[in-house]
């Protein structure tokens, strides 16, 4: 199933912050909307990123099993901020096996056992984009309370400062607000 | 980028075998058309599948040297036969971890080793579906010289008898020979 975030002046998530971290820019927008299953891509506002949810790629069974009992869903009410974070990676990532990349990820990045650290408080959820011939390879929606802010923006840099990180080279970071 | 493989009555490839292996049947035709690069599902034919060609998901870097080294390109002018085998697997597949499918596809089924014996006589290409909403998860091509079917008899039969295929849950094998 796909799903659409439509940049541009409608929508129910508000933009509070828009930066530009590395390689070509996105068009600042003011407002995010966002569209479940839809079945072609949606055309209007000033872009619209599209991508879907898949099988892990990289966890194992116990860090598997760890996600499980700790995460929460989306859409709780108190989680009324938000991040869609798109990323590209290099082309010399997507040329690696994939115990290499494995390798990097988890063993001497350790991304999910990071962001267990940051559970349930910041609920996570990915979306790939890469095989579909968009301009981003993975788009990340976290939820979070405003209250879990400070973490939030912690758990961005320290992944920022990982060795998986030297494989990204372009990278979005939008933060959002839910609309009362 | 996106592959289609349209089943019809037009194509450069005549099917002389349409082998149902398991689960629900895809209907009989007598030639396949191969599109790459469309930007569109193409609707004409009986049937029309489409994937995408994506990074390696199992391969780990010693596999990944050994097939540099042997593997040979498709067109091959001696490769006059090919065959599209559409496989989709079960919901218990995809919702195991990394390391548990990596162990029952390589540790257990040998996969990729399997392969690497017929090289490089039977090329291989494998394009994913599962993540665009198509009734298949892999369709994959193979191509090879008519002095080779029996080879890739065997290796078709070896590969449906691993640990793996318990969780392959419908399956089409065509066979195909490139029209003069």
């Amino acid at each position: 199933m796909m799903t659409d975030f439509i940049g541009g002046d409608t929508g129910e998530w508000e933009v509070i912050r828009f930066e530009v971290v590395k390689g070509e820019p996105l068009e600042t927008v003011s407002r995010l909307q966002i569209i479940h299953g839809s079945s072609s891509k949606m055309a209007t506002g000033l872009w619209s990123l599209r991508g879907f949810n898949s099988n892990a790629r990289y966890t194992e069974r116990i860090e598997m099993r760890k996600l499980t009992v700790l995460q929460q869903g989306l859409n709780r009410p108190a989680a009324t901020c938000a991040a869609l974070i798109p990323i590209r990676k290099t082309s010399g990532w997507w040329e690696l096996a994939q115990d290499e990349r494995r390798a990097i990820f988890e063993g001497r990045s350790h991304h999910t056992e990071i962001g267990l650290g940051y559970l349930p408080a910041i609920a996570r959820k990915l979306y790939h984009c890469r095989d579909i011939g968009e301009p981003f390879d993975f788009l990340t929606w976290f939820e979070y309370s405003p209250n879990d802010s400070y973490d939030f923006e912690n758990l961005v840099q320290t992944l920022r400062k990982s060795e998986e990180w030297l494989y990204v080279d372009r990278e979005i970071d939008i933060r959002l607000r839910k609309r009362k």
